[in-house]
């Protein structure tokens, strides 16, 4: 089944996203029929999640043909929408060529939703594997969003707690508020709580304490990118959850599409972390919560060495431990 | 020197209190001088941390002795205020008695006078103490507020700070949110930008990164109660901040004053953990930052183990470690 809801769905021309700049407020959906629409849809990051993001695109590729633009202006304007976003590149590079060459518009359709489905499958994958790792009855800490909101359907480290759930386990999800941007508190819990999952939102600084008082019995949560050591960038914070797993001797789980496994990378330390804007941590939504001129440190990942890491969840199965022999083996498998 | 700020001043019958409600957007302070003001300013908060409290209070004394309060009066009303701070009490407890047996409004305001500056020797020794922690050139982390706005001035993990800093030690602090009362972006980045001390705000869950990349050295946090074998409450997320030095071979300090420390308590384990209002977490500054009906957990404080702290320090002077056997050599000098 997957989650009640889609992040992105398409229907004879029509791109519908839910509106994540209204969430957790309010669940809106809008109607895309334009290619500038889809465009300012993604920049205004209404979609966000690198899948999601590709998926989109795909679709808003289709949606350019039918109005009758050329794929040059299509291609050209979605690339520029989110220049970070490797799934959007990857999206529109199977598709522009295609039209480049002649392909109808139902031919591109065809090939944005082979993309979707795709997407969707292998988070059903990651499921699959992910939810061997969570036990009936366990307490399971997740950080950031991972969820059907950023991917076609299921998402990667929800995607495991979603079918631990379908399969009948007893599960009760922490979700941390993911300070600075607040996914856990803005997305994950609302996603959670629409399809009847047990979600108990925490501070990012409760996590120890609940693994002290046994609430909290593992933790799993996603990766923006892989070394092929097993080290794993992902949002920040998720470090310091992996240390608190590390105190309390609680397995801490990752999971992830094998695309996120960069194999030229020989460790996290080559990965740059990006430094983002102070006023995500100085204000929210608009209200000052520091004092004027404070300086910040705003590091927008963090990396998790491979030894801290006692699975790590692909599309292709489970890693074991240690994480960097399972890369390799499922590399060659 | 000290901090460049008192949160607490008493002269010729008025009581000065620094508004901590207006920080950090605002510096401004309220002159009273009713029994009634005094009362209502400690229950709105204008004034907080368990010491700057009970000198509010015995200040409070004075300033209903010169209003022709009866002792029995003024002691009820200031004593309901805040029902939960130990320092409040024990300042009545030294006022009541004496105003009762006949002691003048200039005895009372000498008493008070003498609360106020005990405890800003006893801060000031703790700050000589800690700063010994602390090594020229050090990033140093500290979580919640332990400064000069909840004590007498120095204040207890920020004496050490403010020492290390007058010593001429080039020191950079980091301090973390404290999410979800924010007592760190608001009032600790507040009070070491006023002192001209180099501070850093980062969200709580970049303290692990920080320490990775090498910009933090050692953490310090005050206490708000500490067992007889040295495991420490304080407020949430300390706990995470140890986790997170242990995992990076980082020491992990606390300072906080002998009053804090309670004999009679075995371990951490015999402390209650209060559970807050979940509004702390689902809305900040009364905007919601999380789905409607979130399920929500929300403890004040946490509990670190003994042997995860490299030091204690306190105005007897330092455990060192193991912090327990240093509690009861402090006990018996």
């Amino acid at each position: 089944m997957g989650s009640s809801f889609r992040a992105v769905t398409y229907r004879d021309g029509v791109l519908t996203l839910l509106d994540q700049t209204e969430l957790p407020q309010r669940e809106t959906y809008v109607e895309l029929r334009k290619l500038e629409q889809v465009a300012d849809a993604i920049e205004r990051l209404v979609v966000r999640g690198a899948p999601a993001i590709g998926i989109a695109a795909a679709y808003g590729m289709a949606v350019a043909a039918r109005e009758g633009v050329s794929p040059e202006v299509a291609d050209a304007r979605l690339r520029r929408t989110r220049p970070t976003a490797v799934n959007l590149f990857w999206a529109l590079d199977r598709l522009k060529p295609a039209w480049s060459e002649g392909a109808s518009t139902a031919e591109l359709e065809s090939i944005a939703q082979q993309i979707d489905a795709e997407d969707g499958a292998a988070c059903r994958r990651m499921g699959e594997f992910g939810a061997e790792l969570i036990p009936d009855g366990a307490g399971v800490l997740t950080h950031c969003n991972t969820g059907a909101l950023a991917t076609a359907e299921w998402g990667t480290a929800l995607a495991a707690i979603r079918m631990a759930h379908e399969q009948g386990k007893r599960i009760r999800v922490y979700a941390d508020e993911t300070r600075p941007v607040l996914q856990g508190s803005r997305l994950t819990v609302w996603e959670l709580m629409r399809d009847g999952i047990d979600v108990t939102l925490v501070p990012d600084g409760a996590a120890a304490h609940l693994m002290y008082e046994g609430a909290i019995d593992c933790a799993i949560v996603g990766a923006d990118r892989i070394a092929s050591n097993g080290d794993v960038a992902n949002k920040i914070g998720t470090r310091g959850v992996a240390c608190a797993c590390r105190a309390h001797d609680r397995p801490f789980y990752v999971a992830a599409p094998w695309s996120t496994v960069d194999l030229s990378l020989p460790s996290g330390r080559e990965i740059r972390i990006e430094e983002r804007s102070p006023e995500e941590v100085t204000h929210i939504r608009g209200v000052a919560i520091a004092p004027e001129g404070a300086k910040v440190r705003n590091p927008a990942f963090d990396i998790t060495p491979a030894e801290w890491i006692a699975d790590l969840v692909t599309d292709r199965g489970r890693t074991g431990s240690p994480v960097g022999a399972g890369l390799q083996r499922l590399k060659n498998a």
